[in-house]
């Protein structure tokens, strides 16, 4: 859809200061790509330097940077959500279909809404409830009992297992599985028996799941997921965690069962969440980094080790080995000049 | 299920040492939640502060927790296991089905038992085997000339590759893959060759394998599971490994090719397994750890490095870099020391 | 296929230094389980052991290791790839298939060439093409505009998203996803604003990708994997990555948005790499690495921490804390051993 500058500003919290009105913008582009009638934006400032040989039309930034650029202007405080809010008015929404796939499976006892999407190869299992404006994609399984919330969407191959609730506007990205069993064993004489999962797992309003992304069902109360809440790709959720509202988690982390996370917490890539522990509201946890232990307070955690060239990593490591010995040297040696000490002033 | 406390006591290898044993026992639920007519435990001492003010009818716990539990108490050396077969004998058991969806694809040189189910979508090929009892949900995948022992449950998009052999109550949760190829890349003038993966993979019985989790099938040998193992969500198991009967592995662990992992071992989440090593029995690894080399006795290893505030951390990294440095200036210390004491001495 | 030695020498760059040119070949086996007809190889030292008792027909093997073989040997200097193109001739190929599976749901829009086999319970969307020799197994989604290349292989449920390039030859293993939406957020009074994810996935000839691995389309510009690429399973790669021809990527591995990776490169298993940087060609990475900076130049590059007995890791780890206190200590001794000399000296 098309949007003249003037309109664009006023709803991207944006202020024009430079540029005409009436200029009209047809699509959006990065900084290196754009022609004339797209908009872009600059908000990492490693891409400063692309800016003044761009070709958009115009530039959504901050205060700081519209000096420097040589095309109309849209200033903005926060110019990332700016853009997100240009693109989101510019690009067609993904469509939306009514009705159900003749090649989708829907019990008999299941609640489709008119107003729903079952598409191709789909599966609703009994006493399933999937509300309307509801899209799901091919293949995907609505298992008994489950909740789908108005106007949520379900890409090709997502799993939702029996008596899940799903909230209203979740984006459920493709080969997620939201509900399976909990890994809740008990060793009895070294064999192990499976202890039965019967919580369920309870997602909020406006969720987003990225691709492969698992949840376990609670063993006996639920998993929850409060509203907000963004997991990219490939996140291993455990039974009875419970993520805060608006916390966002990138891809490959793995928290174990029973973690508290708070709200409007960040956690980087690759990083593990020990089970049982409570994480406060506002924390950040950079990647590749392990939690052992609550956080009580708001603040940035981490422990993930960068990379050095592999020689001098094996020296690192080598020495890490002897770092209880290093440390007893030490002692050792203050303990000889302070005795050396007192011998001089003696 | 509804039983009465006598009954659950004599089932479940545990002593009722307080309370009526004609109680009925009608669900299980956490100590908080617990109400008339549930059945709860203690087994972490975390949660013993709940204990007081529950309102279950009975509490599975150990000796020493009996004096005190406000209700009737079954004694058990292992709550936990006492309460997983408590679990399982008050809770109805999943659904078994009999029968072939309409629209279920079989190949028609497929063995499909009559007493097995395939749910709706899913694929058997051409050669394959289903016996009795096993659960196919639906859009599972049954490659061509695999076994599906009895009364094995498959649950949604599962994939099994050609000519794999499940074994018997083997349980394997939506989207897990069994089967596809191994890694194996042979380099020639720096251009990749694919080695053909010639193996398969056999699952023992009683074996659970979790969400998503990968398991490829073997170059030449095969990969195998064997009984009892548990895998939990997300782990990837390459080419030719070999797990040994009843280790159980927790989420996102990543286990490279031809890696020999004993019987009884535990291993964290996290974790990554070097190939071509061997592990003994009744090793424990906990989350986040890297194993590099064959480990040859019982025990726990480690190597998870704990999160810190992101500023002590970049400080004790920032160090790490600089060990062998440290550590050299430390032994030229005890080489100024010893000189010194030397020269006192002469 | 049965091939004489003397004919496979030929055709998988060996020589025949041992051994009846006319002797055949009917299949391949380790060292260890070959029997008579076999055809093994010795690239790995480690199996050098298992040499001098193989029941192998012949062994293809370095020269150096020549003399130690008791049966018919074929000499090559890159044994490993002289064997997968062994292999390669003596293994029946994948069956190819033509037409579409009456189950397969093809939009009366897309184009599906006749060449081509579509499996049971497919989906093509509209838009989509699906040129000659293409093999989609059951269970896959080819989203609306895609374009699959001549002779690629899906394996059972991959997902291809709307409007993905995947060149010829790709081979993509089970529930795979390509093309889903970036993790694209930007966060406005402490909500997230989904910023449109408007590029796509570009797949060059030749690659693989493993089961379960993720690819995120771009937020603007494309997520590229350039020819020869080969991703094993469970990979996360985010969107705007850009993998360069013949790079080799282990199980496990995270790669965060807009990183670029260079030609030939190898990353082990576990690894994560931050986004918004660049790689060298010919980089290698060892397993569980954390690489947070661009590499300039290629080499061996670590982070992955080994395992300690826990006791001893507890102390490592306990030190690491103490590091900065440490390194302080070091300097002071240093300071007051500089003082007492300068004394010894006036």
């Amino acid at each position: 859809m098309s949007l003249t500058l003037g309109e664009l500003a006023g709803q991207i919290r944006g202020d024009l200061q430079q540029g005409d009105p009436d200029c009209l913008i047809c699509a959006v582009a990065t900084l290196q790509n754009a022609q004339s009638g797209d908009i872009s934006f600059l908000a990492n400032p490693g891409y400063k330097k692309y800016l003044l040989a761009t070709r958009a039309s115009a530039v959504i930034l901050r205060q700081a940077d519209a000096a420097d650029c040589p095309t109309a202007v849209i200033v903005s405080s926060n110019p990332y959500a700016s853009y997100a809010r240009a693109a989101a008015l510019i690009v067609p929404a993904a469509r939306t279909r009514q009705g159900v796939h003749p090649t989708a499976v829907l019990d008999a006892d299941c609640a489709v809404d008119e107003k729903a999407w079952v598409g191709p190869n789909c599966i609703v299992e009994k006493g399933a409830v999937v509300h309307a404006g509801v899209q799901l994609a091919g293949g995907c399984f609505v298992g008994a009992g489950s909740v789908i919330g108005a106007d949520s969407r379900l890409s090709a191959n997502v799993v939702i297992c029996h008596d899940v609730s799903i909230g209203a506007r979740v984006n459920i990205a493709p080969g997620a599985v939201i509900g399976s069993d909990g890994f809740g064993l008990a060793n009895e004489d070294g064999r192990w028996l499976n202890v039965p999962q019967l919580g369920s797992v309870r997602i909020g309003d406006d969720v987003e799941i990225g691709s492969n992304t698992t949840i376990d069902r609670g063993a006996l109360d639920d998993t929850v997921l409060e509203e907000g809440v963004r997991l990219d790709n490939q996140i291993q959720v455990a039974h009875n965690v419970h993520i805060g509202a608006h916390t966002a988690i990138a891809g490959c982390v793995g928290i174990s069962g029973s973690a508290k996370i708070g709200k409007h917490c960040m956690i980087g890539g690759g990083s593990g969440i020990v089970g049982h522990l409570e994480i406060a509201d506002r924390v950040v946890i950079t990647g590749m980094t392990m939690v052992t232990k609550s956080i009580t307070s708001a603040g940035v955690y981490s422990s993930g080790v960068p990379a050095q060239e592999n020689d001098a990593w094996n020296k690192t490591y080598a020495r890490m080995r002897q770092l209880d010995k290093l440390a007893r040297r030490i002692g050792k040696l203050e303990r000889a000049q302070a005795a050396d000490k007192k011998n001089d002033n003696e």
